[in-house]
């Protein structure tokens, strides 16, 4: 069989050996429910607790900060629902960016169905907001600001430090959520160094499994929860505790911060060495993603004029390596990517775009063989499809 | 190592090995996106596409009608929640039952809240509704009743099929949801021929994982999703499938399903052999439970006079025996169970409940150990405490 080259990472990662191991022992031997009383609820429990200390570390914040959620999707809905909901007494405004991936933009426009105004910041050619827009745009009424820290189509990384301080300066009551799906591990975050209020992170990004995700809510802040029932979670968010994905998560978070510095420092190596091979090669494309420190350690989006990108998709899949075209959640739809659009692409550009996304076990033999089938395969579209 | 005698299954179960065999093939080999387009994603989708089809299968509907949730409390809170937001022009009163599961009673409490005006069945000494003040209590405004199949605490088997009848003969218009969660393969569910638009249920319930769950949506029934973002779910429930679980959960289905019979049949009769064996040893106590077809096969609901329900389990413990006192989500709060209350109980009796919840995997052996424990223990903590 051929080998893979799986460099779609940024959709979704493989899980480390060592955090099926803890699923499975999870699974088998530590079953109980968290909430029972006796030995077995007892050794569940002591799971959350080490997971939620993982979690916090990396942050540095406090474990009881920390709430596990069923993934990125429902800690986005959960802050953003959630500041709306507990304080919309001191405001209904609402500032955000036009690049949010669609767990924070569609949950946005239902909060301008119920009577929030939302401010959606434009960014530049690169996918950065412009700080001067944002700092013009925060009101008295502004209640929430929620950017994302590294965006999932190009891998912009934001200006998130910055960004708090304005927020704090010119609002002191206005609440700062940063959509961390695709930049916790790949870029630093001190939430208590950065004004950022409510955090939210998914699990099977960064080699843990799906289905289990965590949101940092700092002590003070008041979410009133989505999800309501038996009290878990400190009454934020209800359900018997996915206790073999918490475990998986926490292992991860273990695995990688451990080795955080190697994995994003290989990364960016590997994303180097294919966005140099692929712009010597192959003429007549577009990097999207911004260079050096404005972009992200994993993400690397080019258009390739004259080119379909999920036609090209599904050539290199003759290879066996797997990329995507923007973002996986939004690949079987239809409209054209919002991303894409607000940094100025053409529709020729728009259309020709594809991500590739890395994780730390990428070699560079991969990145020589998709270098050379990208260069192929381009070749080959621009011939069959030349007008 | 004494052997663990577990009597907690309706707090949770211990997964089939062979869902963890499959939760771990797919963490390892399966760890695809199912929104990626390449051949990772679509073998991803594949294991929905299965899942989804064999929970339909055993409700007899159709797998469109079958949404994953992030499990049994999710799934209520999107049926309930949904309902409320979707149809609140056609009417804002709602009818559940005193003795539901937190999910559902807290969820219509928030409901309240919002203007919704909920009434409450009563129940009898055995924790059943009455049909009559079911009737009586449907109006023209009436939206949604929410019955739960079996009671977790004390195992009652509500009369769904005529609840069922009784809303569509009163009210064509009102929908009706189910929460399944401990019914789901315990009791015989057809929705479609039950008059059930809605039905919930939770894989660690039935030797499935934890962190999932599904919610059945008869075609027609229009919810409003609760959790926005990449459209997942036919936009119902938003977010990455948690694809482990999802495989998991439709291999427990498949393995409990096709063993329904045998495994109810089992536990009624372990069950029966401990009620009696306990009745006979222990005097002064009093049997929650109903009998008959009207408890489920897997709970025994027990008030020892004279006890306190925690200090006898912890007693139970140094026979490595595990039950609970009421259910596991309540178990940490210090409130009165308001299902032991509605049923009549005295102070004393709530007091002085546990319940003990089996699974096909008990043994007569065990039934028999557990009698003796019990024995001895409610004898020693009678003798300790007497007044």
């Amino acid at each position: 069989m051929m080998d893979e080259i799986y460099l779609d990472n940024a959709a979704t990662t493989k899980p480390f050996t060592e955090v099926v191991e803890v699923i499975a022992d999870c699974l088998t031997n530590k079953y109980g429910n968290p909430s029972s009383l006796h030995r077995k609820g007892i050794e569940a429990e002591a799971l959350l607790k080490d997971s939620r200390e993982a979690v916090a570390r990396v942050l540095g914040v406090e474990p009881g900060e920390i709430y596990f959620t069923s993934g990125g999707t429902e800690s986005n809905n959960a802050a953003i629902r959630g500041i709306a909901d507990s304080y919309s007494n001191r405001g209904t405004h609402i500032i955000t960016s036009k690049v949010e991936h669609p767990s924070v933009l569609r949950t946005m426009e239902d909060l301008e169905r119920k009577g929030f105004a939302v401010t959606y910041l434009d960014v530049d050619h690169t996918g950065l907001i412009d700080l001067e827009q944002l700092k013009n745009s925060i009101r008295k009424d502004t209640i929430l600001v929620s950017i994302m820290g590294v965006n999932n189509e190009i891998g912009s990384v934001q200006p998130v430090e910055k960004a708090g301080q304005i927020i704090k300066r010119e609002n002191p009551l206005a609440f700062f959520h940063v959509d961390g799906i695709q930049a916790f591990l790949k870029i630093p975050v001190r939430p208590k160094d950065m004004g950022i209020d409510l955090f939210s992170l998914s699990g099977h990004k960064f080699h843990g499994p799906k289905g289990i995700g965590a949101l940092y809510c700092r002590k003070g802040v008041n979410l009133r929860p989505v999800q309501t029932g038996g009290g878990q979670e400190r009454g934020l968010r209800a359900g018997t505790e996915n206790t073999p994905g918490i475990a998986g998560l926490g292992k991860a978070v273990e695995i990688y911060s451990q080795n955080h510095y190697d994995y994003n420092f290989r990364m960016k190596t590997l994303k180097e060495m294919l966005k140099s091979g692929i712009e010597q090669r192959i003429p007549n494309i577009r990097v999207n993603t911004p260079g050096g420190d404005n972009g992200a350690p994993h993400i690397l989006s080019i258009a390739f004029r004259g080119v379909k990108g999920e036609v090209l998709l599904h050539s290199l899949e003759k290879h066996g390596i797997y990329i995507s075209t923007r973002s996986a959640c939004s690949s079987k739809q239809n409209k054209v990517s919002g991303v894409l659009s607000a940094i100025g692409l053409t529709g020729e550009e728009i259309e020709g775009t594809v991500r590739i996304s890395l994780c730390p076990f990428n070699t560079e033999e991969q990145m020589l063989k998709t270098v050379e089938a990208f260069d192929i395969e381009v070749r080959n579209l621009r011939k069959m499809f030349r007008r």
